[in-house]
């Protein structure tokens, strides 16, 4: 039972920087969500929190409550230890496609709860419903049985896991409350910890197409997490890893599909082909099977196999032609010489105006549409070459798109002297 | 013509520490009066703004675009200047009754919009309401009237003054932002600019029954509402006054009435005396009347006249009983000495929970509950002698506010070294 408190009480108390009780976090997470607590009472509180901050023990029984809002589930009768990824989201962040299948594949079943996106970073929903015929929304039972059965499942998180956080992010999204630690940290981990999986792989994405642009930021909502996660008995990890440059070469539904095959084929760029394996690695670990190699699982085809089962599981044609933008415009570089910066948060929102993206909840994407890009940071180019193509339906968007690409590939003359190359992973926060 | 702004982008620049831009203000507080802004989004700004401050300039353009929400009153026809009082509230407040028609008997016009009570301190048109048949909602052209005629006019502030706060100021309360400082000052003084008065006397009341009870605060509090009202050319003085104890020997509706009808007669406790006089020289000399001895009109009758005449011309009858509570009971000092201490905000609940106040907004106020005090800081009594007597219509709250009170009336040996009386006025702020 809880206790019964008074909203103004509980934000009078955090607006002047004391620590909330356990019962007090319990008692205001669970009367928001039953409307008990108004949503201009929970914006104020948000505020307070992003500006006063929140020690450990508050965020964690803040997480606690989030999940205490809804059901969660078992996976403990599933014959395989699970583990599951969650990433902050980046530009061209397609690695839950050729991830999932991947540690499936090796023995650990990945029950892969996703979402959609917002603003310039793409859903990997968005990205599996330009397979024709895909379906996201799946029971707990066929979710279950599919786990079961093939071992992983990318699919649409239930409305009953933490339903305080989904209230809660939509208030946060309209009140400016969207970047405080405690509040992050919590909205993912309580749907983590709420789903059931075993062991927990974070990427945290740093840079100028991530959510944070700052390590030191990042680095304190990883340590926030990997803490929340240890502390509920899920085994956690996280890497700090580099969004200043999209990941691969494609932003956009049907563009990235395509490459995550080839990545699934045993080709693929070199980068998503690292991160894809390097986080493989982690999630055996942290299940429990750390001898597996996920490299050779790509290379002889296991994980192409799980993939196509996995689609089709889920009504899908793993064999048919995926959409195609109708218009297309070709992007040139303005000099001879290196290119040395593609800027991720450029290309993210050139993907966006394209149609890849959506800017309310409600609008649709286009599944056809996005940037694909012919060089990255590192190669030779010469002037007039062709260094991205643009894809779209609505060939009306391209002059908005060209805009948000202004400026965003550098070249610059051979003779001179470069900054070497960021490694795509920063860090590791175990 | 105001821009269009974005809600989120304003909440995060002051929410990151900016200064907002004065056109961001000016849309902020127009779009939220009419609904663009919602709730939730303003009181995210409201607790950002609490935490993080605003300039000078910011506070006087919020108050600024408070006004430009409603309707200004205009009292140049009137043949003599106007002067006006405000109170942050105290217990015992009751100061408006006799210095609205003492000033008004020395010649300068006192238009009194006034306001409910809520909580423990009363509210100047539930005294009014006590007396019988009187009535505080008046049109415009009524109120502008009665100020020709007879100089003054306590009345209901009509809906069409800064509209903007009255919304603000519902949400404010309900959201832990009451305190921010640029919030208070600019809530009283959009309203009282609004009204239209010539001059302002701002009465800052710092102490245990104030709504301040630190006076660095209360100084600050006052300093911005001088400059406000300087700045937007109302002739503005502030004092502030002591509310450790409670003013004069009674809280609650018609005991206050009787209370002023002595001081009025020229009798009353020296301490209601001595402020409604203080405050009535500041208001003449702010008038431009510095001549004028508001002393003389309370002695010779002219402010009682003037009541009479002002009480009439509001349906009132000045010569009816007033309501008197059906039950009373009595308290007594616990020792022989010296009453050192009788904390007002112990008496200010107790006369609330007698039903002199109201909980909430809709609720009731009893005319004749309250506290009457029978001896006050300073004065000798035996063990068991009568301190107070408590007046209600409903003796099932007599526990309660009792309750309130243990502990209040503190008595000392005489032997002891008692602290030196606190000043009534601490300061004066021009």
């Amino acid at each position: 039972m809880t206790e019964d408190f008074d909203a103004v009480d509980v934000i009078v108390a955090k607006r002047d920087g004391h620590r909330l009780s356990d019962a007090q976090i319990d008692w205001v997470v669970g009367a928001y969500t039953r409307g008990v607590v108004a949503d201009e009472q929970m914006s104020a509180l948000a505020m307070a929190i992003l500006l006063n901050g929140m020690s450990r023990a508050e965020i964690a029984r803040w997480t606690a409550a989030m999940i205490a809002s809804g059901e969660r589930l078992d996976f403990s009768g599933l014959s395989r230890p699970t583990a599951d990824k969650h990433s902050t989201g980046g530009v061209g962040d397609k690695i839950t496609l050729p991830l999932a299948p991947l540690v499936a594949a090796c023995g650990v079943a990945v029950p892969q709860l996703s979402g959609r996106g917002l603003g310039h970073t793409g859903g990997t929903l968005d990205k599996m419903e330009s397979i024709p015929g895909w379906r996201a929304a799946l029971t707990n039972e066929e979710m279950l049985a599919q786990l079961r059965d093939l071992g992983a499942v990318i699919c649409q998180a239930g409305s009953g896991l933490a339903p305080a956080d989904r209230k809660l992010y939509a208030l946060r999204d309209v009140t400016g409350t969207v970047e405080a630690i405690p509040l992050i940290a919590s909205s993912i981990m309580s749907k983590k910890i709420a789903e059931g999986t075993g062991a927990l792989v974070l990427d945290v994405k740093v840079g100028s197409g991530a959510f944070m642009h700052d390590e030191a930021r990042a680095r304190e909502l990883a340590t926030t997490m990997v803490a929340l996660g240890t502390d509920a008995g899920v085994r956690t990890v996280a890497l700090l890893t580099d969004m200043d440059t999209p990941l691969g070469l494609t932003a956009g539904n049907a563009l990235e599909v395509r490459e995550s095959l080839e990545v699934l084929a045993g080709g693929g760029p070199a980068d998503v082909v690292g991160l894809t394996v390097t986080l493989a690695r982690e999630m055996l670990a942290a299940a429990g099977r750390p001898d597996e190699d996920p490299a050779a699982a790509l290379a002889d085809g296991r994980a192409m196999d799980t993939w196509r089962a996995m689609v089709r599981a889920q009504g899908g044609d793993p064999d048919a032609s995926l959409p195609v933008a109708h218009h297309t415009q070709e992007v040139r570089a303005a000099a001879t010489g290196v290119l040395t910066q593609v800027d991720a948060m450029a290309v993210g929102i050139a993907a966006w105006r394209l149609g890849a993206g959506r800017a309310r909840k409600e609008d649709r994407v286009q599944a056809g549409a996005g940037v694909e890009l012919l060089a990255k940071p590192g190669d030779r180019v010469t002037a007039g070459q062709v260094v991205a193509r643009l894809h779209t339906d609505t060939p009306d968007r391209f002059a908005r798109a060209l805009n948000a690409l202004a400026g965003t590939f550098v070249v610059r003359d051979e003779t001179e002297s470069l900054p070497p190359p960021r490694p795509l992973v920063l860090d590791r926060i175990a």
